[in-house]
């Protein structure tokens, strides 16, 4: 019952907004919204309407015995008392929709009220209101699409900056699921020969088959830990680079930022509340997205207030993925900054040289030479910018490149982990892999071999769903957000 | 060209949601629409679908010369990078549409990055970004919609209860605009009948005629100003009936919104800022909205605070259009409850006669007694209620009803008058009615009475939007959210 009742849920967010828009799916779709359709003659049933077609006409409220059209309408005063909005309504049936069932979209004016009372009138007439997600997993459920697909229309809803979003749609259409898939159905090939080995070792030999099958073991080993070292760009790629700015008081954060903003068409997005007291923004720079968190200033005072500010700044650094190190060029270096420079020994480093518009008392030389002095080693981009001159943002984008991407980011029909979960069992696969290498170099029996093929095979199996439970499946789209 | 290029913009809200709708509308839209949609197998342009169709596919970056499909993809390894979205595009051509122009909605996931980067596609394949309103505007400049008609979609999305949203798609569907028109063509045909006696006395007798002229004068005076007088209820019902709630403290303010927001699955929303430095929040029972303020248990302290309370008490309560008076019946009243209830005089109240689950200190013949004595006349509603029990509801809707509906709140095919600019120009057109009856009972020239029922007829017109100035018409639609 649960998966295979009549649904509905708002789709749009819940907004003062031109459209808002009410999805159904499930056998029932089209009987219920004939229940709360009107269309403008009154006589069109969105039962006899081709698939994939619009409507125009009203959504009425629903006879609360059942179908008002069949009951017709007894009192001529409730013919206009009862419209709820005036709408389009989108019929799409089985199979070409979004959830491989029968799909209603109305489209009504986007009020909040408008799209409330409308859902409420698809519910009377029949439909159980959505769980998040429930959309998506029937399209799981249904077979249309898989885990890995699915995951990735959130990743889609959350993208952060282009990269992300590109490599999330790369995934909606399946490039994840068939590279996971491809290797599973070689694997299920090899344990069969096995098996076929075992059962008959007068016709097949196994001995005469194993260079086959380890060399098998190595490509798979291979193509995995190439699949599994994208996990970190990926979560980089899609959570964002978690960046800290230190710098003396007024080494020029605001200019930092405004460079930052001005020429990317930036999208910012303050965090919600603030992380252990210290305020992080969101800024898409270049497509890549960084998470700053602003430690420059900090060391202000002599006090209680700077103690704790240090120990902050330094929780800061300690979790950053990245420090921006802004320097002002108009002024000299000083010990504050070598203690500065000790505060984030071991952690990648730019080191942004401000103020290059004014004149220059601290040149790239010596700042090199600090570096190097303090240790930090003679390889550290350092960045001459002015935000007044709005230069120096191409070569930071390109450092930031550099450093985490290998210089790129467009990755073409390159796969790129960006979920933690596929992430471990990728790591899980690999793990069970390595145990069936070490087997057939020692020469263990041969059907030790079967045990960890399979358990590789079914660890990525969990991650395209084809071996998921229940459980996990209920958790994943738990996650998803209402109406999708 | 502002008014026939062919405009785009993010018709839901942009926050993270299952779905976002870009709408395209006018005469590039389909072709725009082709340069950034790409159908599973390529093939397909929207240019050759039927009109209400809905297609699934991609949008793609278009290419910056132009038409992506004229001129094919060069590059191999771009195809799957380009990809902005999954999505589905409903082509709908003129005139069946909202504007009245070719409309294409592309229904994309609701990321707000995926929304902006289709709607940033879609501009740089040719479409301009339209202004909020400006698809309503195009409807109304195409003559499907008048000015009343386009009004009222933006009070369907602000609708805060069910009986303002039902007058306001009421209006959508034109029935403000009809009625209106009814005596604008009246209004017509009699100023022509006028202008054929001047011109021709001898074959009509504009003496004979006078009777007739001066009952449908008064036919449309009468009409008018029934119109006219459904504004105070049309404010109340959309704006919401502004409340303020006075009591002592601890007299029961939480179990009364308690009881308000528990029964009616009530919509509160608490309004941005403060107004005046009291809270106000917006709640909706029984299909009416009460924008409420809360006075209660601000007489707490003695000093210079409580004198300030009391001052926004007393400002709150000016200009309340209801005053909820909150008693404890399980204390007894005293000085304190005098001195409210001359604070109150003079406005609408309805007591409410809290605790009535605990023992009955002071009961209802006692407040009534003391409302009497401080002049408060002996009518006023009292309403015992509990928050614990559950009971009183009912009765304070029923109230609400009667004390500013009289009694019902389902006009059927009343039509109510929710706009002050409708209020104003229904006042200025009665104006001249009445001047124009005045001219006929002083006998004045027959010319005089022409130029009032001009100035009544051009007054209804602006309503309607038929004798609306351009600047008035911005004006409107300037008002209006991005997207609709």
């Amino acid at each position: 019952m649960e998966d295979t009742d009549t649904i509905a849920a708002i789709s749009t967010a819940v907004s003062e907004s031109g459209i808002g828009v009410i999805r159904i799916s499930g056998p029932d779709a089209v009987e219920i919204a004939d229940r709360v359709y009107r269309s403008p003659g009154g006589k069109k049933r969105l039962a006899e309407v081709d698939t994939h077609t619009i409507h125009y006409g009203f959504i009425v409220e629903p006879e609360a015995a059942g179908n008002a059209l069949q009951s017709g309408i007894s009192d001529a005063s409730e013919k206009s008392a009862d419209v709820i909005d005036e709408v389009l309504v989108s019929v799409m049936r089985a199979p070409r929709t979004y959830t491989a069932e029968d799909v209603v979209e109305i489209s009504c004016h986007g009020g909040i009220l408008a799209v409330t009372r409308v859902l409420e009138a698809v519910l009377k007439a029949g439909a159980r209101a959505a769980h998040p997600g429930e959309f998506t997993k029937r399209a799981y459920l249904n077979g249309r699409i898989d885990l890995t697909e699915a995951e990735a229309v959130m990743d889609v809803i959350e993208s952060k900056n282009r990269f992300a979003l590109q490599n999330a749609v790369s995934q909606v259409q399946g490039t994840l699921y068939r590279k996971i898939e491809e290797v599973r159905k070689e694997m299920l090939y090899q344990s069969a020969h096995i098996e076929a080995c075992l059962d008959d070792p007068e016709a097949l030999s196994f001995e005469a088959y194993l260079p086959e099958f380890s060399s098998e073991v190595q490509q798979w080993t291979k193509e995995l830990s190439a699949l599994l070292a994208t996990a970190d760009s990926g979560r980089l790629m899609q959570e964002g680079i978690r960046t800290a700015i230190v710098g003396k008081p007024n080494a020029g954060k605001s200019s930092l930022m405004n460079l930052l903003l001005g020429e990317d068409r930036a999208i910012v997005t303050p965090v919600a509340g603030t992380t252990r007291d210290v305020l992080t923004e969101t800024i898409t720079v270049g497509g890549m997205t960084l998470v700053v968190t602003d430690t420059a200033g900090i060391r202000e005072t002599d006090d209680l207030v700077e103690k704790i500010g240090v120990q902050r700044a330094k929780g800061a650094i300690e979790r950053a993925d990245l420090i921006f190190y802004l320097i002002d060029s108009s002024t000299y270096i000083d010990t504050e900054d070598q203690e500065i420079l000790n505060l984030i020994q071991g952690k990648k480093i730019i080191i942004l040289q401000n103020k290059t518009d004014l004149h220059t008392l601290t040149d790239e030389r010596q700042i090199r030479r600090m570096a190097s002095e303090t240790g930090l080693g003679d390889d550290i981009p350092v960045i001459p910018f002015s935000a007044t001159e709005k230069t120096g943002l191409d070569e930071l984008v390109s450092a930031l490149r550099t450093m985490f991407f290998d210089g790129k980011l467009l990755f073409n029909d390159e796969i790129v982990i960006t979920n933690a979960r596929h992430k471990e069992l990728l790591k899980r696969a690999l793990e069970s892999l390595k145990q069936l290498s070490k087997s057939i170099d020692s020469q263990m029996p041969e059907d030790f071999y079967t045990i960890d093929l399979m358990s590789a095979y079914e660890a990525l199996g969990e991650i395209t769903g084809q071996e998921a439970g229940e459980d996990l499946v209920d958790e994943i789209f738990s996650r998803f957000c209402m109406g999708k």
